[in-house]
């Protein structure tokens, strides 16, 4: 449904849009979305019924605003992830990273700012930037999808954005940028620079965070998710690392009481099994090396990933391509740029009904 | 912290602006953010742990995108509560009513459109407004606290609001507005009109809700949250009921996947408990309708109530009177016009502790 055909007094902007979100069919193998295929412990779900069995009879009462217990749980986690010493107070969670994004986009962009980004790459950024009335302007990658740094800079120059989005991995390609080019970006950019880390604990050996640059690049966010490494997709906590002033700027746009009491507990309790994770994200890291090496000795491209997905091409006909994987209850996604496929990292026997559909569909 | 001091590129509309939020005190008598001051019961409790237990070992998906099982739930429960037969697709539900009211702005207000409310009423509404680049407009109440409607009928003619929000009851004020004002904005705004029932539940006998209405008010919608009669403030969880179209407009500016599995399935077992409810809300009026005679037998003012608070005054101090009461242990909100505070209503125990304590304040 259009919105402009219902009669009510929606806003021009929104005239042909539709919901954003990925087909959800209800298919054997789901390698669409990139979650991670294994679900979360016996162990943790244990922990988190008890944890809410407490939680709920305090629910009469607000949840704590500041989510400070949370937010110094990830403080910690990522202190040991990055080896990055991190306080609370340079936390901040949401209800998913594109919460926080829309948080930075209400606090730094809106109505007569822009956004920068790389194209192609996350294709929920235009939403984010559509729903706050900042205005959406990009920069080509290049072949390859890495970011062209002599062409980064110019867009600096060219758009003067206050705020800049690079996804580090990006999504759908996979490609992690250099922290050089993240300084770089940095002092040119009059704005903010946000490194959007959702697939972090992914990267190969060898490819740093952005938050070790945080101490000395005041203008730097760098966002996460639980939803990938952590197999939290369902819970939706979203964080970022910043300066104390980055925060404290967050806290006057977020909606006060965003981070529900039940939120806040069971995301507090999955940091607390973060070790259990470490063994599936060195697997899935494995799974995806072998996946690409196999995509590539069919003389498919695929673009280096750090992500725990691969895009792999080129199509004359990708949509046929999908869909003959489709007809094999394999979900893969058709995105990114025309010709290409992005195909999420899932468990060893996933990945071999993946080879095995993908093998049938290209001898036809 | 201003955030012009921290030579960060904020926005211009954000300086001087500080986070929101009463103050959270530690003390023995909470009655200053309209909470149910009874807990849910242990059996929800329980039977919220085994729904996360259960709900934990899919987290690793994304949740369901549309929340239709919990929508569907809703829509049930505004059925038998107001007699108004509703379908789940007539129902939305986001993270506390508040996701609710930005949603509704960021479809149908934004940058060049207004939304228009009456004064005084809640504080949140202007934050709503700033933070999707809306201009918040007012028009102002009687001195009882209710809506003259021909001011009303001005005021829309005067701004041509895209949306006019009421508050019904009215924080902090307490007071219903009547059907014939609702259906006579409705006919008179160009844009949508929201009748914030957040105290619904609440209202005296013979205060309608505005439920009625949405069949032949296509612009309509009636916003609600579990914060309150289902003491549910800490889970997050507001909803709204409205036409199909106006549900599918909503659709397209909320982030995907807004709501987690863990809130979806929390709210799911409070509403299946909602029948323990009836009771502690049929209290909680009784003992509200009984402070209210209370504090006009003190030859105080109180405006009528169909909310779980009150509103007393007039104080030429009233900050004096708010600091006597804290001194003694009870909280309440130093809100609403000058020279008035608002208490909401506790249990008997806490009811009685705050009238021994006002009684000593004024004494003084």
């Amino acid at each position: 449904m259009d919105p402009s055909d219902t009669g009510l007094p929606v806003r021009a902007d929104l005239r042909g849009e539709k919901p954003y979100g990925a087909p959800q069919l209800d298919v054997p193998v789901l390698l669409n979305v990139n979650e991670n295929p294994y679900p979360p412990s016996e162990a943790l779900a244990a922990d988190a019924a008890t944890a809410v069995a407490e939680a709920v009879l305090g629910l009469n009462r607000y949840p704590d605003r500041e989510a400070l217990e949370l937010r110094a749980d990830l403080a910690g986690y990522l202190s040991a992830e990055s080896g990055v010493a991190l306080a609370a107070e340079q936390v901040w969670a949401a209800n998913g990273s594109n919460e926080i994004m829309m948080q930075i986009l209400q606090a730094f962009g809106g109505p007569g700012r822009s956004v920068l980004s790389f194209a192609p790459t996350y294709s929920m950024y235009p939403e984010y930037a559509r729903n706050t009335f900042t205005a959406w302007v990009t920069a080509d990658r290049r072949d390859d999808f890495t970011i062209d740094p002599d062409d980064a800079l110019a867009a600096v120059i060219e758009y003067r954005p206050h705020v800049v989005f690079i996804a580090s991995p990006n999504n759908p390609t996979g490609t992690a940028v250099s922290l050089e080019l993240v300084r770089a970006l940095h002092d040119a950019a009059p704005g903010m620079v946000v490194v959007d880390e959702a697939y972090a604990e992914f990267r190969r050996d060898g490819t740093p965070s952005a938050l070790t640059l945080l101490d000395d690049h005041p203008r730097l966010i760098v966002s996460r998710t639980m939803s990938k490494a952590f197999a939290f997709a369902g819970a939706r906590l979203g964080y970022a690392a910043a300066g104390r002033d980055v925060i404290d700027v967050l806290r006057i746009v977020r909606l006060p009481y965003h981070l529900s009491a039940v939120t806040q507990a069971v995301a507090r309790v999955a940091i607390a099994h973060a070790g259990e994770l470490q063994e599936r994200v060195e697997q899935l890291r494995s799974i995806r090396d072998e996946l690409a090496a196999w995509l590539r000795s069919l003389d498919l491209e695929v673009p280096e990933s750090d992500a725990n997905f691969v895009l792999f091409g080129r199509f004359a006909d990708r949509h046929a391509v999908w869909q003959g994987l489709l007809d094999q209850g394999v979900l893969i996604r058709e995105t990114g740029p025309d010709g290409w496929l992005r195909v999420s990292v899932g468990t060893p026997e996933e990945t071999e009904v993946f080879k095995q559909a993908l093998r049938k569909v290209l001898q036809k």
